[in-house]
């Protein structure tokens, strides 16, 4: 059967995660019923990262077998066709070789998080941000991520139901940058690594959060993240500011 | 009584527009209704720029009359606890002098449009843009943009419904510029000009649209500006793409 990578755009919100799970919405089981209404027999399908309940994609991708030779741009303008009025869309479609494993073959993952500070609620990011009210010291936060960068046993930033087999982790980057918003600003914390943890982001974001309103020092995220204990850990961030943005392969397969 | 003007966002999804209208849900009847919250005789509110159904705000002024002398921070605090959890925020409240009124005072508005060019419909963004699938040519709008800025008899772009005296308006300002977003393209308007007439943006943009897919010549914007008639106008564009960001007076309530 050829095989097919789907790159996927959703809204977090109405699902409870990527994962197909009985009883519950899921972006997995969104994406499939609208393939087996082109291919009923169609199988399931696997993404790079499986995403948590209310978060978000832009750049996630998936892989699928299907019995015909679709031309991509037809394949992606079906599914999205199908996919109405739910709040997934396919961005694009590639024919990949038949070992192309969406998750297997994966040698990067890329998230965002945005947070937003300033007093006043949010109105138009509603349910797309993490919002706190506090003034962040970006610098401080900076200074904070510069000591996890690199290969380290991140014990402290997983959650205890990571499934992961190791929490050895090398996190090739963090880069935090301050956006003007209206009575505020928005914080983009990009991360880039092989893999992720279960919860490591928001695990991440959360502690650097705290060093941004001062209640820790950017020496603690080294203490913490040392002492290789999830009860180090600074609070867990919400998932609605969280975005998959992209998965990057050997060959890319949109390109 | 003491005057205070109020900086205020909204997200427009979930309004009848702006101005209060029996059964119908209203941002001017939510502020109105947090407003008596704290003041049960506080009168009705005016703002600078009466925005249609489904059009967003980051930066309506409106101002209000209020009893005690409050602390523009706790009013501003206090009117946000109110409104919860309807998506209308005051980002700023401000007091200003008596002879201080929100529309007469105004020399400035300034408007933003939302446009998102890309065949993979919008999912973050939905409700906050107007999404076309076909390619537009951004240097062509900005051609036929240029015929509109100045003094002119905009009745082509005004809706049929206008009460303004005069057709004849200075649109100091048209600025069209381009920003990738996943697979397509985000065209942002911002629009600039003492007053405008109802419908007027709208048109505007929907009319440049038609110049950015080819099936006007930047040239036949003139044509439509000269004739001096609604019917040359192009389609109106929807208004979720359309926002109120910000209002000019004399000396800046809020500086």
């Amino acid at each position: 059967m050829p095989r097919f990578a789907l790159k996927i755009e959703y809204h977090g919100a109405p699902f409870a995660g990527w994962q197909r799970q009985s009883g519950q919405p899921s972006v997995q089981e969104a994406v499939e019923v609208a393939l087996r209404r082109l291919e009923p027999e169609a199988p399931g399908i696997a993404a790079a990262g499986r995403t948590d309940a209310g978060v978000h994609a832009t750049g996630q991708v998936a892989h699928c077998d299907l019995a015909k030779g679709w031309d991509p741009f037809r394949l992606a303008e079906a599914l999205n066709w199908h996919l109405k009025p739910q709040p997934v869309a396919i961005l694009a479609a590639a024919r990949v070789a038949d070992d192309f494993h969406a998750r297997f073959s994966a040698i990067e993952r890329r998230y965002l998080f945005r947070l937003i500070q300033r007093r006043a609620p949010v109105t138009h990011d509603r349910g797309l941000v993490w919002q706190v009210q506090n003034p962040l010291d970006l610098a401080a936060m900076q200074a904070g991520a510069a000591h996890l960068v690199g290969h380290h046993d991140f014990t402290t930033f997983r959650s205890t139901m990571c499934q992961a087999a190791s929490p050895v982790k090398t996190l090739d980057e963090i880069a935090i940058s301050a956006h003007p918003v209206p009575q505020g600003t928005e914080y983009r914390f990009t991360l880039r690594a092989r893999s992720f943890l279960h919860n490591q982001v928001r695990s991440i974001v959360g502690t650097l959060e705290r060093v941004g309103a001062g209640a820790w020092a950017p020496e603690d995220v080294r203490r913490a993240l040392q002492a290789k204990n999830r009860a180090a850990c600074g609070p867990v961030c919400p998932p609605q500011g969280l975005y998959l943005t992209g998965v990057g392969y050997p060959e890319d397969p949109f390109a």
